[in-house]
Parts: C-alpha cells; structure tokens; sequence
C-alpha cells in the first residue's frame, strides 16, 4: 500500500474537517474510522450551535458531512487503528485488520473514550494484554483467552479468536445479549484489573478471578497515550498547542481528543488548523 | 443601559457562533457589529471546507447564518466599538456611536486589520489623534482637523465633524471618488506618519507635510492592541490560550484576532470555545 501523504484517524466532524481541508490542499489521505461517522453525533436529538444549520439533527449533520465527503470524493477506510508508531520520516499504524499503513503524517481525530485503562492493563500490554484479535491471533494457538469486549462489534473478534485459542472466554461490558458460539464462555463479570502470574494472566473481577494465557481488551478506541507511544498527554486529551500540534513532529491533534468543550463546531475548527498545519509543514519537508 | 452578561465584538463566523453558545446557555448578550456580517465572508465566491455545508457561497453561507441568529432571536447592534476599559469588575465598550456599553465579560471576534498603525499614531491616541468622530467632535470646536478615511462610510463622519470644526481636510486611503460637502478639502495624499508640534499636529505625507489641531484615523476595525489597553498582543493577533482566554480576566477572543489559519470553520469553533469559557468563568464569578 502506498505511502499517504496525511491519515487522518477517527470520522467525527474533526477528522471530516481534516479529511476536507486535506484534499481541497492537493494532500493524498487517508481517512480511517466509521462509515457511519461519530455515533455520538448521529445521536443527538438536536444541535442548536452549528453556525449556518440552525436546529439540525445529528442525523442530518452526519448525512450532510457524509454528503460533503461523497461530493469531494473522499472515501472512508473502515478501519480501527490500534498503535501509531513515529518512524522517524513517517509513520506507521498497525490496524486492527491487520493492515499496517504508512503516512507522512497523522492526524488524531478519534475522539475521546471514558474509559479508563484497567489497573495493570498498560503495563502487561504487548506481554498477554492485547488491543488487536487479527494481529496476534496466531500467537493463541492452544491458549485459554479472555475478551473484554466494550461493544457488540467485538463479538465477531471474540468468534475469530475462537478458531485459533483453545478456550475462550468473552466478558461483555454492555448490556445488551450476546451472541456468540457455544463453545465461548459468557461471563457477566465486572473486571477490576489485569494481573501477571508467572506465564499465566489474571483477570480481577468483583465476582472473582479468572485465569489465561493472554487478554483481549477491544474498546471502540484507544486512549490517546495508548495509541502513539511518546505522545505528551494531560489525562485523557492529548497536548497541543493552538496550531494543533503536538510534541511529536508530523502529529497533530483535533477535536474531543485534543480537549474541551467537547463541541461539534470546534471540533470542525480544529480539523481544519490541524490539516493546514500538517501541509504546511509537508509543504517545508519537501522544500528543505 | 443594562450591563450585558458577555459583549461580542464582531459578527464575523466566530461571533455568531458566540452569540449562539452564550444565549443556549442563557446568558445576556449584546453583539456589535455589522448586520451585514463579514464583508469578506459574504464576498467569497465558494467555501468548500466548511463542513456539512458542501461548496456554499460565501453569500450563501452568510444568509444561513443570519438565518440561525433570528431563528433564536439573536439582534445585531451596529456599533463600532472603538475602545475596551477592564473596569475590574466588568469592561466599558466606548462605541463609535458615542455610547458607552457595559459587560461583565468581553469577546473579541473583530477580525484582523491588515493596516498596521501609522508611525506616532498610538503614541499621540488621546492627545490629538482620535478614532471616534462622534465621542471628540465636541472638542473640536473652531479647530482644524485631518480625517484619514480607510472606506467610504467615514464620509459621513467626515461630513459631521466639519459641523463643528473650522476646516475639515479629508485623506481618502481607497480609490473611489469622494462624495464630501464642498467645505471639505480632499487630499489625495499617501499618509507617512503623525508627529507634535507643541499644539499643533502634523501628519507627515509622501506628498508634504499637512498641519492641524486634531487628527481622526477612521478604520473599519481599530488593531487589538489599541481596542483593549493591557491586552497581549502577538503582533496584529491577540494572545489566547486553548479556551480563547486573553491575559485580561473575562476577557475572550477568537476567529482571525486569534491567529492564523484565517478560516470561517476555525473562526466558528473558536467562537463557541471562547462563549464557553466566558460562561463558565461567569458562573463561577457568581458562585463564588
């Protein structure tokens, strides 16, 4: 896969922004998220503070976002970024897909996630804690595996790993039913912390332990400090400064990620310094 | 007149989308400029990255945002504020109208003059060299003016000073043809600077030197340094931090004042971040 000039990760009206003002400025994107935009946007009843669309829906200002990149020709590449490494004159991202892609720069348009990491879950990561089914499914071959899944897309990751690992069990932080094979084990806990044990890996849960070889925890995204290693981060929001960069060079930050309020129309603001900002220091790489 | 909650100078996109987040969050507000909204705006053949709104004209984009502010009842004030007092407690907004306006908080949203002072003329503000017509006439009884005119509109203001004045010079900074009463004297000259000479003021042309009692500059907008004494400056840029918070507490700005990139959709976001601090820096004023 070719080298993109700018990717662009996460499809609210940030990444939208960054996406549009992208390719108006002749830069080869990729913009990686849900087809379906921000589900929190598509959500709400009514947004009263977009300028210029008074009382709009959030399914109309998605359908009318979605409009506008259809209109430009900018297609959405249905992908979960997992890990962004700083390459040094590029970057990599490690999809959930497997895929790994190649930009010039990033632009972080992903939003929040309440969520906070689990105690222990940073620290065992890459060493039994795993954000990616795909990526290190071959790794589980034999093993007994936990899946801490945050939404019912993750069922399907669940099922894959199932065909690899020897045991499965799927610990759904949502309410709604499961629906998996039989040969995964539901079980409703509330998990507390994830803990090493020699080769083994432990679960907490308030109902009790559970024990394995490796853990799955599958969020809708990734925290921000997570997601690109060296990354300067103030709790939850990564660190940028009024051009949205951040202290890495080549990486910028925009929207709900980049901090509060957490608004549509700033986060669309900020979409658009952030692309300008990566082509104009694109612009300076090549002329230098 | 009623101390307003937060005054917003300029109705370009970022003080229309901080008219919109400060009356949703029921605040008092008062929002000065022309009902015309920007010129610039307006004037622009076709926006194409302005987010849920795909290839808009800039008068097309501009009628949606009239739209928004009378769907909400917002009513523009057409004042020119010509000078911003931190009184302490709240800020003073001496208008060109000669009314003064009071706010318990103040955003800038006026945009960025590309004129930059003439040499002397910040210097000699108050003693000489004025920006209100209406608020000095008085003082100008019997005496000889100068009135440097950036547009037509200071025509009129032109006209209404040589009611009082003895003689009224006009030097007009734009191209059209004058339409001034035949008392007043046209100078087409090319202003260099403004110097004191004991009473006297001098401004110094690339065409010869012209001498008065009192100089008026006339722009459509007054730089940000001058507008608000105190206020930190970064150029022809006002200093803000992420939220849109000036070094002056209770004092905001956004949109081209702010800082580059010059964008309707950056200027809109900024606008609701600089509402939403001035909102909550009041209600915690009011709690405390």
């Amino acid at each position: 896969m070719d080298r993109v000039d700018i990717a662009i990760i996460g499809t609210g009206p940030a990444g939208i922004s960054a996406a549009i003002t992208s390719v108006i400025r002749n830069k080869k994107i990729l913009l990686l998220g849900s087809a379906d935009l921000s589900a929190k946007m598509r959500k709400a009843q009514e947004i009263r503070n977009y300028p210029g669309l008074p009382a709009v829906s959030g399914e109309a200002l998605s359908a009318a976002m979605q409009e506008h990149l259809s209109s430009m020709g900018i297609e959405i590449t249905e992908d979960k970024i997992i890990s962004v490494y700083a390459m040094g004159s590029y970057f990599a991202l490690q999809a959930a897909s497997g895929i790994m892609y190649e930009a010039s720069s990033v632009i972080l348009a992903a939003g929040v996630t309440a969520a906070k990491p689990f105690p222990g879950e940073e620290e065992l990561l890459g060493r039994g804690v795993s954000y990616c089914a795909t990526c290190d499914a071959p790794l589980c071959r034999g093993k007994e595996v936990i899946v801490i899944g945050f939404s019912p897309d993750e069922e399907k990751e669940a099922a894959f790993l199932a065909e690899t690992a020897s045991a499965v069990t799927y610990i759904p932080m949502y309410r709604q039913e499961v629906q998996l094979p039989e040969t995964i084990r539901v079980e409703r806990a509330r998990p507390a912390g994830i803990a090493s044990d020699g080769q083994k890996r432990i679960v907490r849960t308030q109902e009790g332990t559970l024990t394995c070889d490796a853990v799955f925890v599958l969020r809708e995204s990734v925290s921000a400090g997570t997601l690109v290693p060296g990354l300067e981060t103030d709790g939850p929001h990564v660190k940028v400064d009024l051009q949205m960069r951040t202290n890495l060079p080549g990486c910028y930050a925009c929207g709900d990620i980049a901090g509060k309020p957490y608004q549509y129309i700033k986060a669309a603001g900020q979409g658009n310094t952030a692309a300008l900002s990566a082509v104009s220091d694109l612009d300076e790489k090549k002329d230098s």
